[in-house]
C-alpha cells in the first residue's frame, strides 16, 4: 500500500502510564476530585447528540451558581483558563478601544500582552506584587483615561492578593466601562458575585478551586458585555474562540456545530460543579477561609510569614516568604522528593522570594495543612 | 462570610453522569479506545513536575512516529483541531502574507475564514464537494497566484475524498511556497508522510482516527515553517496559540510556563499514540482499508451508492448518497434511537445529500461495519 517505507525510528516502547501520587499544593493544577476523574473516563457521546445538549445545559447552570449569575451567556471555553482569557480580551476587544488594567502580579501583564494583540490601546496602573487597589485609585483612573474596558485580577495566582470588587462595577456603569475579571483561583473557593458585584464579564480556570483537570475554561458574559460584542463591527479576530459563533452552539436554538467541544472534559467540570452545588457555596468558602486560617496560624508557630497582608489575602492561595539563607527552589525539590507534595516558587518579580502554596478545594482540607506543615518543618531543620 | 446572600435559583440536583452505550460512526469524535479513557482518569501530576516533562517527551516521539516525520517541532495543542488550524495558520501567516487554498469541501472554507482574520490575501482554487486537485490544476494556481503558502485538505471530513499529496511538497518548494496540511481525518488511518511529501506544515485532530476524546491536537512544523516563523516582523496575533513562546515549553531547553496544559488530555493522547506504536502503521492502514472496503461492498449490495469515486475515498471516511425520496435525518434519528449508532448527515453543499460514516481507528472493526449495515438495511426497509 504505502509507496514509501516505514521509519520505525520513532516507534518507541513506551511503559503503561504510571505517575507518583503527588499532593497538589502549588498554585494550580490542584488534584482532580476523584469523582471528576471517574466521571471523565466515561464513555463518549457526540458533540451533538441530545444527550450531550442536556449536559451542557446543566453544566451552564451549575456554573451560573457557582458564580452567583443569572448570565444566560455562561459557558465553558474549548481550552485552559489563558483561552478563557483571551476569549473575554478578543471579543470585548475591538481595535482602538481602550482598556485600563490593573497590574498588581503576573497576570495583569498577561491581560496588557493579549489586549495589544486586538488592537487594544493600553493603559494601566500598578501596585506592587502582592498589593490591591483602592476604589479610589481605581475611580481616578477611570476619571484619567476614561477606557472602554477595565480588567481587574480577583485572585492574583502570582501573589496571593485578594482584590475587593464590591464597589467597582457600580463604578464603571457611571464611568460607561466595562469590567473584566479573572477569577481563574477564586471561582468555587473565594466569596465571587458576578450580578451583585456588577461584574460584566469574567473568567477562570478549572484546575484550581474546581479540582477539575486543566483543559476547559468558565466564561461569563452579563447583558453589557453581549451587547457590545453583538454590535461589533469587525469579525473577532481570533476563529476558535470567536463566541458570535459559539453563542450558536451554546446558546440553544439552532446548536449550530462550530469546533468539537471536548467531551469528556465537559464531563470532568460537570462533575466538579456538581460537588460545589452538593456541599453549597457558603459551606465551600467557610472551608477554604477556615483550611487557610490553619495553614497561616501553623506558618507563624514555624516562625515564617506570609507576603500579603492578612485582609487582602487569599484562601485559595499563599505566598510564603522564604526565609533568608534558605534556597527555596531546594526546598520544593526535597517536597516533592520525599513527600509527593509539589508547592511552587515566585513569578516574576517574586522570583526567589516566596513560595506559592494552594489549597484549593478539594484539597482544601486540614489533613493536608498538616503534613505540608510538617513537611516543611523537617525539611527547613535539615 | 459574604456580604451577600446566595441565590441557590440556578443549584440544579444534576444526576450521577451517564449516557448511552452510543457507538460513534459519524466523523468523529470516534469511540475513545478502552484504554485511553483508562489513562485519562489517572490521577495528577503538575505540568512543570518532571515526571510530566518526561511523558511530553514520549507523546512528541510518538507523534513523529505517526506522522512519519522527524520534525523537532511536533507538539499536541490546548484545544481541538480547530485550535491546531487556528495555530498554523496564526503563525504562519504575517499580514499581507498571500495564502492559496484548495477548496474542495468545508474544511478548506473555514481554512480561508480563520486565514483572512490574521490579515492574509487569501486566494482559492476549487472543485466540486468530494473531488480532489491534480497536481497540474495545482502547479498552474501556483505559477498564477506565487503565493507564500498552499493550504491543502488531505482528508476532506466534509466529502470524504482523499487528496493526493506526492509531489505536492516538491512542487511548494519550487515555487517557494510552504506547504500547510490538514490531516484531521487522516492521521493514524490513512497513509500520511509528512517527511517524504515535503509537507512543512501539518495539523489533526484526537477523536477521529486517533481514537482519543477531543480536547487535543497535534501540530508538526518542519524546518522551513519553523524559520518563517522564527522571522516574523510581529508578534503572533493569538497568545494562547502564539508558537514562539510554547516552543520554550514544548523545545526543551528552559521548559517555561505559557498555560498550564491538558494533563489528563495528554495522558489519554500518549495511550492512543502508543496503540498506534503497538499496531504498527502499516498494519493499521491496511486495517482501516479493508474495513473500509468491507463497507463499500455491503452498500452496494444494499443498492446504496458513495459519493466520492473509489480511487479518492477515503478510509476512515465514506460519504454514502442518500436514495431519492429517502429522508436522511430520520434514518439518522432512527438509527441513534433503535440501534445506538451515530452517522451524521453531509455540510454545506452536502446537505440532505449525503450520509457521513467514520470507520476510525478503534471503530475500524468488521462487526462495526456487519452492525452498521444491517442496522441501515432495516431502517431503510421500513
Amino acid at each position: 500500500m504505502p509507496h514509501f517505507d516505514i521509519n520505525d525510528s520513532h516507534r518507541i516502547n513506551a511503559s503503561q502510564l504510571d505517575v507518583a501520587p503527588r499532593l497538589l499544593l502549588g498554585p494550580g493544577p490542584s488534584n482532580a476530585h476523584p469523582r471528576t476523574l471517574q466521571a471523565m473516563a466515561m464513555r463518549q457521546v457526540g458533540h451533538l447528540d441530545p444527550q450531550f445538549l442536556a449536559l451542557m445545559d446543566e453544566i451552564q447552570e451549575l456554573l451560573r451558581y457557582a458564580w452567583q449569575t443569572d448570565n444566560r451567556f455562561t459557558i465553558p471555553v474549548s481550552g485552559t483558563g489563558s483561552a478563557a482569557m483571551e476569549a473575554s480580551l478578543a471579543n470585548l476587544i475591538e481595535p482602538g478601544d481602550k482598556i485600563l488594567v490593573g497590574v498588581n502580579g503576573y497576570f495583569g501583564h498577561r491581560m496588557i500582552d493579549m489586549a495589544e494583540r486586538y488592537g487594544a490601546e493600553t493603559v494601566h496602573i500598578s501596585r506592587p506584587w502582592g498589593e490591591v487597589f483602592t476604589e479610589k485609585e481605581i475611580r481616578e483612573a477611570l476619571e484619567t483615561h476614561r477606557p472602554a474596558i477595565l480588567g481587574l485580577v480577583h485572585a492574583e495566582t502570582s501573589t496571593g492578593a485578594n482584590q475587593p470588587l464590591e464597589g467597582i462595577g457600580a463604578l464603571c456603569r457611571e464611568y460607561d466601562c466595562l469590567l473584566l475579571v479573572d477569577t481563574v483561583t477564586s471561582l468555587g473557593g473565594v466569596p465571587l458575585f458576578i450580578d451583585a458585584w456588577q461584574i460584566d464579564a469574567a473568567y477562570s480556570g478549572s484546575q484550581k478551586c474546581l479540582n477539575c483537570p486543566p483543559g476547559i475554561a468558565p466564561l461569563t458574559f452579563g447583558e453589557r458585555a453581549v451587547e457590545k460584542i453583538s454590535n461589533r463591527k469587525n469579525k473577532v479576530a481570533n476563529w476558535y474562540l470567536d463566541m458570535t459563533m459559539l453563542m450558536k452552539y451554546w446558546g440553544g436554538g439552532t446548536r449550530s456545530y462550530h469546533h468539537t467541544a471536548p467531551i469528556n472534559m465537559n464531563y470532568g467540570l460537570r462533575e466538579s460543579l456538581r460537588l460545589i452545588a452538593e456541599e453549597g457555596l457558603a459551606e465551600r468558602w467557610e472551608r477554604h477561609a477556615k483550611t487557610a486560617q490553619l495553614f497561616w496560624d501553623g506558618l507563624k508557630d514555624l516562625g515564617l510569614g506570609c507576603h500579603v497582608v492578612p485582609e487582602h489575602r487569599l484562601p485559595s492561595l499563599t505566598t510564603v516568604r522564604i526565609p533568608a539563607g534558605v534556597d527555596g527552589k531546594k526546598v520544593q525539590q526535597h517536597l516533592l522528593q520525599k513527600y509527593n507534595i509539589e508547592i511552587a516558587g515566585g513569578l516574576g518579580e517574586l522570583g526567589g522570594q516566596v513560595w506559592r502554596v494552594g489549597l484549593m478545594g478539594y484539597n482544601s482540607r486540614p489533613e493536608n495543612v498538616t503534613l505540608l506543615l510538617s513537611a516543611l518543618e523537617k525539611t527547613l531543620k535539615k
